[in-house]
C-alpha cells in the first residue's frame, strides 16, 4: 500500500456527464467495497480501471471525459467493472464536417519574467545542451563512427569541459531504400533537420561512405548548413584513405576543429520563448489523462503564454479527438492541415490492413485503458487549452512559435526523433506503466502518472504527478512545478536519463519501401 | 596505378554472345586507347564501365553475361562508352511461364575430408562463436540493457575467457507498431529466430519492459526455448524493481548464470555440413559479377557438396534472374516458392509506388552497373551452379541443408539480420566500392572485387578477388582460398571486422505500419 493512496475507496470522475469513473486505490478494490451512499462493487476492480456509476443498457454510450468512448456490449449494472470486453469501439470520427475555429480562447495574457540559461546559436535558435553530433548518411558507416566516437571521448573531449557530449546520429536509412519513392522525403528531411537541432550549435560533422543512395549533397543541399557540406565531410571511400586508422584520423581531425568552436560557447540568459518543448506520453494508463497529462497541459499553456513553442504529436492518439483540435485551430488553414495529416495517416494504416485501433498496448489495457478513444482523450490533454497555431508534417522543421501539432506516429522513438527534427530542445515524457526512455541529444524530463511508480522508480522519474489523483496536489501545483523544473533542466540541470546516460535509438519514420 | 593492373588496355567479356565488355584497367582508359586488331576507344571509359564490341542499332539488345541487360537508346558505335543513358531498362520478367527444373546439375559428387572447430549445441546446430546475447522485446529497454552490457563486460566477462562477447539484441520493434497487421509476423519471427542463432549456445536472457505490445510470451511462445521463458526473463516493470540499480542487478544475476553455462563450452571438430553460410554483396560494381561473386559461387558449390547450408538472398537482385533460378529448382514446389517470394516483393514495391529499379545506387552506377538487370546478373552468380533445394520467407528459420534462397530485401543490414534469423553462423560479404560492414553476432568475411580496394582497405578486406580480373588468379583459385578461409574463421580466426569490433545495427524488415 502506498503512503499516498487513500485508505478509503476512492474514484475519479472526469466530467459531470461521465457514467463511469476510475478506481484510484493502489491494488484496486475488492468486490463488496462500498462507496457509501452510492454503490457497492460487484467485482474486484483493478487500479485505474472503470466502474459503472449507474446502470447501462446494452448498446448505451459509455462516457468518460464527457465523450463516448464506446458502447456497452451488454447490460451493465451500477458497480460493475467496465472491462474491455464490455466496450465496443465506436467508428472513427468523419473528417468531413468538423467544427473549425469554434473555440475562442480566453486570453490570459502573456506570461512574463521567466528565463533560462541557454546556448544561443547564430541562426537565432537556442541550445539547452552543447553537443558534438556526427551526422551519418548511411548505416554502413556506423561501426567506424562508433569507434571514432570512443576515441574522441577519450582523446579530445577532456580538453573541452564546456562540451557536454559527443554523439553519432546513427540510423538505419541511407541505402537499401527506395529513395525516390513518393514518401521518401519524410526520412530524408528528418535526418537533414536533426542535423540542424539547436543542441548541436550550428556545427556539423558528416561521415559518408561514398556509394550510398543518400549522398551528402542530397541529405544537406547547398544552403542547408552555414558552410559548404564538403568542408565538414569525411567520406570513407575517398582514395586518400589507406587503412582503417586513416579513416579514424580524418574523423578525429574534423572533430577537433568542431570541438574548438563548440568549446567557446557559454550559456547566456534567454527568454522562455526560445524553448521548443516536445510533449509525449508512453506506457500510458488510465491515470495518464487524470494526473500527468493535465499537469503537462497546464505547463504547456504557461509555456505558450511565455512565447515558447510547444509540440504535441502522436497522430493515432489524437485521431479520436480531431473535432476538439479543429475547433481549437487558429485559422481554417491550420484546421485543414490537421485534417490532412489525419487523413494521410488513415490511408497509411489502411494500406497496411489496420486502423487506429492498432495503437493500444497490453500495458495500456492492464492500466485501465479499454481502447484508443479512451487513450486519445487522455493523451490530447497534454496540449492544454491553447489555440493551435500551426501544423508540421513528419520530420519538418519548426516555422513558428506557439502550440504546434507536429504530426508523428505515436511510437515513442519515432515521435521523439521527429520532434528532434522539428527543432525540439527540451522533451517532456509522461508515463504510467514506466519506461526508462531517453534521447542522446535532448534532455528528457519524465513525469510519473502514479505515486507508486514515482516511488519505485525514484531515480528514473523526474517528477511525480500521482499526487493529483489523491488530492494532495492540484493540476496547477504540478503544472507550475513542471514549468520551473523545465527551466532548470533547460539551464543545465541533469535529468535522471542523463544521469544514467540512458538513451534510445534514433528511429526514422519511413513509410516508403526498402529495396 | 596498381601493381596488379595490366599495363596494356584490357577488357573482360563474360559470355560469347556479349556485345559489350568492361574495361579492367585502374583509372579506366582514355579516348584513343587501342585494342590492337579490334577497336579504338571513342571516349574515355572509366574502370568497370562498358565498351561496345560492335556497332549497335538504336533499340538493339545490349548483351552482357549472355543476357539482355537493356536496349540501346540510340545508335552506338564500336568502341563507344556504353553509359547509363544509352541503356533502356527492359521490363521485369513475367512470373508466369518460367522454365521449371530444366537444369540438370552435373553431379560432381560429395566433397569430403574438411572440418572445422565449432561449438556444438544441444539442438544439433553449431556455433562459430560463443556469445552471451541479451534478447530485448522492445526498444524501450535499450538504454538499460546497454548499461547492463557494459557492467557485464567489466565485472563478469573477464571470469569467462572462453566466452567471446556479450551483446544486446537491440532493435526498434516491439511497440508503437501494428502488431496484429497481416505482415507483422515477419519482424516477430525474425526476432524470435535471431534469439535462437547457433552462436548463442542455446542459452537465452530476455529483457522486457512489461507493457509493450511484443510480450515475452508472444516473442518466445512456450516450446521455443529449451527452458520456460519466465526462467530467463527480466521484466523492468516488475514490482520487485525499486530503483535503477535493482534492474541492473537483476540482469547481472541472470547473466552470471548464463555465462557459467557458456563458459563450459569448448570447440570440437565438426563436419563442414554444420556450417550455415550467408552470402551477400554490397557496394557492388561491375567487377562484383566478374571476380568476387563468381569466386563466392565456386566456394558455395564446394560448401553445398560438403553438405553445408548456403543462403543466398536479396530479392530485388535476383528478380531479373528468376528464370535461371526456377530452372535450377530442385522440384516444382521450390520453383513455386521462388515465384511466390518474387511476386510478394513486386506487390510490396508497387504499394510504395516503386519497382525493382529502385535498387541501384549512385555507387553502383559509378562502378559501371547501368541498371538492376546488370547488377542482378552479377549478384546471382554468388549462388554458384548448384540445385536450389529450398526457399525461406523473410525471417524464417532454416529447415534443411543445401543451397537455399532466403528471401530478404537487398539492404545490407536487413539481409544480414534476416540471414541471422535463418540460423547463419558464418557470413560472406563481397564489395566493390568498399564497406566496413560487420555483425556483432556472426563473423563477416569480406571479399574485395578489385585489387585497388583490397590494397587501400588492407585492414578491412579479408580476401582479394581482384586478381581474377587481371588474370593473376582463376575463379577456382580464389574460390578454394575462400573455402579454406571460411573454415579458419569458423574455427575462431578473427575477421577484420571482428578485430576492429565493427558492427552494424540489427535492422528488421517490417512491411507493416507503425502506429
Amino acid at each position: 500500500m502506498s503512503q499516498t493512496t487513500p485508505a478509503q475507496p476512492f474514484y475519479i470522475r472526469m466530467h459531470a456527464s461521465d457514467n463511469v469513473a476510475i478506481v484510484v486505490n493502489d491494488g484496486g478494490l475488492p468486490a463488496g467495497a462500498e462507496f457509501p451512499g452510492e454503490f457497492v462493487l460487484n467485482q474486484h476492480v483493478p487500479q485505474g480501471h472503470k466502474v459503472a456509476l449507474r446502470e447501462l443498457a446494452a448498446g448505451e454510450s459509455i462516457v468518460r471525459y464527457g465523450v463516448t468512448i464506446g458502447h456497452a456490449t451488454r447490460a451493465i449494472r451500477r458497480g460493475d467493472w467496465v472491462e474491455e470486453a464490455l466496450v465496443r469501439l465506436p467508428p472513427a470520427q468523419d473528417l468531413a464536417g468538423l467544427p473549425v475555429c469554434t473555440v475562442k480562447e480566453e486570453n490570459p495574457g502573456p506570461l512574463e519574467g521567466y528565463t533560462f540559461e541557454g546556448y544561443r546559436n547564430e541562426d537565432g535558435t537556442v541550445g539547452t545542451r552543447n553537443i558534438l553530433a556526427i551526422t551519418t548518411t548511411v548505416q554502413c558507416v556506423a561501426g567506424v563512427v562508433e569507434h571514432a566516437v570512443k576515441r574522441i571521448k577519450m582523446e579530445l573531449l577532456p580538453q573541452y569541459p564546456g562540451v557536454d557530449d559527443v554523439i553519432a546520429l546513427e540510423h538505419t536509412y541511407g541505402c537499401g531504400v527506395a529513395i525516390d519513392a513518393p514518401e521518401a522525403d519524410i526520412p530524408i528531411r528528418t535526418l537533414r533537420n536533426i542535423s540542424l537541432n539547436p543542441n548541436f550549435g550550428g556545427q556539423a560533422l558528416v561521415v559518408s561512405l561514398g556509394c550510398e543512395k543518400l549522398q551528402p549533397a542530397r541529405l544537406l543541399p547547398p544552403g542547408t548548413l552555414p558552410v559548404p557540406t564538403s568542408s565538414c565531410l569525411v567520406c570513407l571511400q575517398d582514395e586518400r584513405h589507406v587503412g582503417f586508422e586513416s579513416m579514424i584520423t580524418s574523423i578525429l581531425e574534423m572533430a577537433a576543429k568542431t570541438l574548438a568552436v563548440l568549446g567557446q560557447r557559454r550559456r547566456v540568459t534567454c527568454p522562455v520563448s526560445d524553448l521548443v518543448v516536445g510533449l509525449q506520453c508512453g506506457g500510458s494508463d488510465a491515470f495518464s489523462g487524470v494526473t500527468a497529462n493535465p499537469a503537462v497541459g497546464f505547463a504547456s499553456d504557461l509555456l505558450v503564454r511565455a512565447g515558447a513553442s510547444v509540440l504535441f504529436s502522436e497522430t493515432t492518439e489524437v485521431r479520436d479527438a480531431i473535432s476538439q483540435l479543429t475547433a481549437r485551430a487558429a485559422n481554417p488553414e491550420v484546421a485543414a492541415d490537421l485534417i490532412r495529416e489525419m487523413a494521410w495517416y488513415d490511408r497509411y494504416l489502411e494500406r497496411g490492413g489496420v486502423d487506429r485501433s492498432a495503437n493500444t498496448t497490453p500495458g495500456n489495457k492492464k492500466g485501465g485503458l479499454v481502447n484508443i478513444v479512451e487513450k486519445a482523450m487522455g493523451s490530447v490533454v497534454k496540449s492544454g487549452t491553447g489555440t493551435i497555431s500551426g501544423v508540421l508534417g513528419p520530420g519538418e522543421k519548426l516555422r513558428s512559435k506557439g502550440l504546434i501539432y507536429a504530426a508523428t506516429p505515436a511510437s515513442d522513438f519515432i515521435c521523439g526523433t521527429l520532434q528532434m527534427a522539428a527543432g525540439m530542445n527540451l522533451h517532456v515524457f509522461t508515463t504510467g506503466r514506466g519506461t526508462p526512455y531517453g534521447l542522446a541529444a535532448v534532455p528528457v524530463l519524465k513525469v510519473a502518472t502514479r505515486s507508486d511508480l514515482a516511488r519505485r522508480w525514484h531515480d528514473l522519474m523526474d517528477l511525480n504527478a500521482g499526487t493529483i489523483a489523491t488530492g494532495e496536489s492540484t493540476i496547477a501545483d504540478v503544472g507550475w512545478e513542471l514549468f520551473h523544473l523545465l527551466l532548470a533542466v533547460a539551464s543545465g540541470k541533469k535529468t535522471w536519463a542523463e544521469h544514467w546516460k540512458l538513451h534510445n535509438a534514433l528511429t526514422l519514420f519511413n513509410p516508403a519501401p526498402v529495396t
